[in-house]
């Protein structure tokens, strides 16, 4: 941690030469709990939101956030896009299991995955578990075990960084001896490219639609979240690779799973981020942590990449 | 209807000759509902639950049953087992919807399936749905929906009337973007043949170990239910079907899915059972019904037998 501090400190003394100016970025609300969208300060510098409708944006608690930012003092004063960097550069945990279980120390992140949330609503007929032959049942709890099992199947055929989870799963009226009526489940799809992420979203689609007619229920999808996936700069993310390789770390690309302001700023800048382990890969979760020395390797690696592109 | 109950009637008024008595059977508590088990009169009666400890059975609201029979009236004096059937005959609907489907009057039911329920419970590994790798995940969620896969097909396979059912499932966080750490789901087989309910047991079990070891989750199990199945008395059962034939009816031998006072009744005396049509197979429901012609239909039958039986 040092190590990075100190040349930091060095650039704000001036000790360091460097021909362009440096910013550190701190964006409003990255998390959108309590004010959608996430990312929302990046979105907004970047130009993807008008600064007002952000300003309007109602909390879940019924606050607006421009009242709110003036409130804790944080509501500031400069135009918009007065800096628009030549790079941009971001260090994060990785929130995920990937470079512990590899035993890598730095993450090369070299894009940040597409999302596509669905809900699907199954109708099928409730009736008893004795007396219901198999071949006559209409039953929405097994309608949508066979969705999981699909989206779980199709992650591993498409390979690469897609990924596909059914986190929520509600049946009616979920008693044991009672063939479910309805299901009520979400499926989430990520790839950091576009067109297999579509190739994805079509596959469940046409499954869906054969899978109601086979077992004779209906399948109701509504869309809830869809974000295109973003590519870092490839001269960037490869400078990033170089630094890790010339301080000796071992490092390998990555896509992210999650979001981070630095998907924003990519749409105006060269842009590429910086993985560190997580313990465990938890995130979200008292018990996230990451190890000092990984995190001190990751700062090296920013601050030794930064002075080099303050003197590009 | 009306010839059905003339014929009671005419036996009633002792205007047809019958060589033996004729005794029509009440019994206390069928559904099991308020006081567990169900067919708790008639298991009692046949000797399987001493009548004390039926007597001092807590409902689900505290009270006792004796207490509750003595309160309005029920409480009945005759020693237990006076009566000895030298047959017992027992018309019900159907409440699935088998007979509706293939056309027929009759139902000549010549088993009750045996029941097994057992309650699972997955522990798994919560994490972010976007940066955990698919190979990394240890998914109660999906771990849950491939065992539903399994024992559907597992039916399919055994087939007969094996049935199977999961029909109540809870997953934990259940949250779109969070690979569920816990399932809890219950896994309802049901089978006319002892042998195959049990192969269909042990099959679940060696799928569940494997799943779990595969999977790398822990599936923890808990029996919930065990009857045994019940075969009606084979000369009484063709005598059933003979009987609906002899009057026109069409008809089919078929097991029960349901519970049912004769099955405890079997114990002590040969007996059998028919059914009449449930329109489409709704029962337990304010819809349940079945066609004044079917019922009619089955009280002939009954009465045909009972005269039969009467003098046989």
């Amino acid at each position: 941690v040092l190590a990075g501090l100190e040349v930091a400190a060095a650039l704000l003394a001036e000790e360091v030469a460097h021909e362009r100016s440096l910013a550190v970025a701190f964006f409003t609300n990255e998390e959108g709990v309590r004010f959608a969208p996430d990312m929302m300060g990046s979105l907004v510098y970047a130009g993807g939101l008008p600064l007002t409708t952000a300003l309007d944006c109602i909390g879940t608690d019924g606050a607006r956030l421009g009242d709110e930012l003036a409130r804790i003092g944080y509501a500031g004063t400069a135009p918009l896009g007065i800096h628009r960097p030549c790079a941009f550069l971001e260090l994060h945990i990785e929130q995920g299991p990937v470079l512990e279980a590899e035993g890598k120390t730095i993450g090369v992140v070299d894009s940040v995955q597409g999302i596509s949330w669905t809900a699907y609503d199954i109708k099928g007929v409730s009736n008893h578990a004795g007396t219901t032959p198999m071949h006559l049942r209409r039953d929405a709890g097994y309608v949508a075990a066979e969705l999981i099992c699909f989206v779980r199947a199709l992650a591993r055929r498409c390979g690469g960084s897609q990924v596909s989870t059914v986190g929520r799963v509600v049946l009616e009226p979920n008693l044991v001896n009672v063939i479910a009526r309805r299901a009520h489940l979400t499926v989430d799809l990520r790839n950091t490219e576009a067109n297999v992420l579509r190739r994805a979203e079509k596959e469940v689609a046409s499954f869906v639609i054969e899978l109601a007619e086979r077992e004779r229920v209906d399948i109701a999808s509504t869309p809830l979240v869809r974000l295109d996936p973003v590519c870092f700069d490839r001269d960037l993310v490869a400078r990033v690779e170089a630094t890790a390789g010339a301080l000796g770390y071992s490092s390998r690309r990555m896509p992210s799973g999650a979001g981070h302001d630095a998907q924003m700023m990519a749409r105006i800048c060269p842009t590429a981020m910086i993985f560190v382990p997580s313990v465990a890969g938890i995130s979200h979760n008292v018990r996230e942590f990451s190890r000092p020395e990984h995190i001190e390797a990751g700062l090296q690696v920013l601050a030794d990449l930064t002075l080099e592109l303050l003197n590009k």
